[in-house]
């Protein structure tokens, strides 16, 4: 019997044989995720584990801890950094059986779910109520809730409302050894804290390598019951980060502030020429929520603003026109894909978070860059919390544009911790930026170093991301 | 030559001498905060340290690691859990003399402080600039922001702005064998970040036992341009709670709801007539933010939703009003004194955070519980996240008294577990509900605990708190 085989087996004894994947041709999709990396370095697991309960967690990770095996979380596989891809083998957990909504509170807004569930089926679980989960990625339709967890994942909206951080009330944790802990009270049903430390928080944005979330008390939100939409264009990126500080001098944050740079612009109108996009160096799309009684109201004002710098403006007012333009934008990927025939989208340097003011010079900088390694790009991102995404286009049979795409992507992490940011604002560390953690973190890396040896001393939760490592 | 003098030489090479204290008149204040628990037990630091610079205080924890002396940080000694007083003596390090804003930068919506500078003096910094720090105490006047990250202290405004966790974007940290690291990112400016594991917001609320803050980089906000306050009185608590998720349903989050329980109401209305808080089991101050334009709109809307529940609604719009009403709430404390001669508010049991829907039974079983044990006592709080504060009033002078207020803080820490709540929302955990940590946490406080012996193997960092141990 071979290792691998007596590792399966060991685990058919903890969950049905059905949910214990060992099969060759049914591993291959879990060595991957959206990453480039996951692409080219094809890290298979041992076995794939499908576990419907916390105590089949539980099991799996106490088999793994007395052999030594890796242990990797697994939600949508939408991951953009392969957090979610077995650097080393072992064992994957995937959580797409554990996907229900255990409860909705709205009156104590809050929901407890299990990690699997997808975001979009959470929103939608949540919508009678009134309610929303606010994070909201651009994966949303595929990544789950659990990932959105341990990437302390956002997206647009993160301006007005943060980041999955804030949302999360307390967790249930596998640890290293199999035991289970519940964070932020073990019966707690309360909104705030200030009991301990607070290991809820510690766990966010971990990765599942200090421990693996089997249960979620999440903070939810009314929704509010208006928006509108102001779109913006600019001649100049300066005038983009003077508008965002004219409406911060006016008391006004607005939901979002999303930024298409005139690549992104181009590539839109190539798909959807009715959207009209007017021209210029940058267009920011400008949400503002509020009640139904007064957000034309405060549309109005927020416009008068935006047109001091803005070129012109154009306001969306009713939801059709609204989700018309979000939809426009969520299909960006799709729009490039014609504008470039025989490119890909690859996803590598992709998720740049720097000052508001220095978008600008780092958006410049990053198309200079783009144009010195030939490489098509497009930009766009999160304006208001100085997220920048870039859209690399390459055609990923020809080795030498690949090379050039990694140098690319290199001197783009670079350059956002160089402008004083940080080389992921949303997607993670995973193990394609964990190279860039001294550099970014300082002596600070040697800290989680010591926390992720006080959660895991054998080193077996997701080895080879997050804390330095090479891989 | 004693231990102390041996201590205080080696501390005089490192401060100047009239920056280190150890006459032991001067040291007196330095055992007391504002709990009722240091009033009692006298803990007495061996030496006062008055650092102006990161040098110092990395250079006074070095001393004490070499030592094995306790090391405890000390903002404005507003606490009501001894979080600041040295329950084991060794060294208390003031940050009185470290209480610059040295940085304010509104397009990048953040701050670079201080830990020692006055919440109020923070805001009022902040205000020429149209920005804001959200979390808002009832010490705002006298404690530090510092004071406020150790603690994660909230405060009206959580309900819709969130508790200080959510505005610390970075920290410099001494750790405890003295060496600084900065978390964050080294240099970064970004507002948003998923790199590595998230250490800022391990070392917010874990009140100096797993390091001293001697810097802070804070998310401040655009302040909204208006508000309003709709004052709703109720013949029963349920009614308060139905009153939220109408709020909730219509996609209404208030920016505070705040509570005043039939007894607080009583106390104002002693004191300051002219408010005309009309009577009833409670009354709410919920307060609406928004844009000049639209915030009678939006008041309005709101107002007729509350009516449906109240037995009588009022609403505040003009800028003097509103402040009238939210100086007679923080007054509370001198009006309790009014009513009750004799008596003084102690700070015990004061903080409890439960589910907003069991605030009801919670209330009415406190109010059963204080007259089982026959002490006075007003209930106000954060009605919107479910934070109920106890004003107990007793004379401290009757031992009797005191052991029946020690006996009624203890029941109403441990009733807060029992309905699914937290021993404390908002102000700490420290020396006095450090026994509680089991009870609500479970497993997980050994989890805190191998935190902690990651991060200060020696127990040096503020002994005797937070983890569980007996003081």
């Amino acid at each position: 019997m071979t290792l691998t085989a007596g590792l399966a087996s060991r685990l058919r004894e903890i969950l049905p044989a059905d949910r214990v994947i060992d099969d060759p041709t049914t591993l291959i999709p879990y060595a991957y995720d959206a990453s480039f990396w996951s692409l080219r370095s094809r890290r298979m697991p041992d076995v794939v584990v499908l576990p419907e309960t916390t105590a089949e967690v539980s099991g799996v990770v106490r088999a793994a801890a007395t052999s030594g095996t890796p242990v990797v979380a697994r939600g949508g596989g939408t991951g953009q950094t392969g957090g979610a891809v077995p650097a080393r083998g072992g064992i994957v957990i995937s959580f797409a059986r554990m996907r229900r909504v255990l409860e909705i509170d709205r009156t104590n807004l809050q929901c407890l779910t299990e990690p699997g569930i997808v975001y979009v089926d959470l929103n939608a679980a949540l919508a009678p109520h009134g309610l929303f989960f606010p994070p909201d990625p651009g994966s949303g339709r595929a990544c789950s809730v659990g990932g959105m967890v341990a990437n302390n994942a956002s997206g647009p909206h993160a301006v007005r409302w943060g980041t999955t951080s804030a949302y999360v009330l307390g967790a249930e944790v596998v640890l290293a050894d199999g035991s289970v802990i519940v964070t932020g009270g073990q019966r707690s049903k309360a909104l705030k804290s200030s009991s301990g430390i607070d290991l809820t928080k510690l766990f966010v944005g971990s990765e599942g390598t200090l421990g693996i979330i089997t249960r979620l008390r999440l903070r939810v939100q009314p929704r509010p019951a208006a928006r509108a939409v102001i779109l913006a264009a600019y001649d100049d990126l300066a005038g983009t980060v003077a508008t965002m500080d004219d409406l911060f001098a006016a008391g006004i944050l607005p939901a979002t502030a999303e930024l298409l740079d005139q690549s992104a612009v181009k590539a839109l109108m190539a798909w959807k020429p009715d959207l009209a996009l007017p021209d210029g160096e940058a267009v920011l799309f400008i949400e503002i929520e509020g009640g139904k009684g007064e957000i034309a109201a405060s549309a109005r004002e927020a416009e008068k603003i935006v047109q001091r710098r803005a070129r012109l403006t154009r306001l969306a007012e009713d939801e059709a026109a609204i989700q018309r333009l979000w939809a426009a934008r969520a299909g960006l990927a799709a729009a490039s894909a014609l504008v470039f025939p025989g490119k890909h989208r690859v996803f590598a340097g992709e998720d740049l978070a720097v000052p508001i003011s220095e978008i600008p010079r780092t958006v410049r900088r990053a198309r200079e860059i783009a144009a010195e390694t030939g490489i098509t790009v497009i930009f766009y991102g999160h304006f208001g919390d100085g997220n920048v995404h870039s859209g690399i286009l390459i055609d990923p049979s020809d080795p030498d544009e690949v090379n050039r795409a990694d140098d690319l992507a290199d001197r783009l992490h670079r350059l956002a911790i160089e402008v004083g940011g940080t080389v992921t604002g949303e997607h993670g560390t995973g193990a394609v930026r964990s190279r860039y953690m001294r550099a970014e973190h300082g002596d600070a890396l040697d800290v989680m170093r010591r926390v992720k040896a006080a959660l895991d001393p054998q080193g077996i939760m997701n080895p080879g991301k997050l804390y330095g490592d090479e891989v």
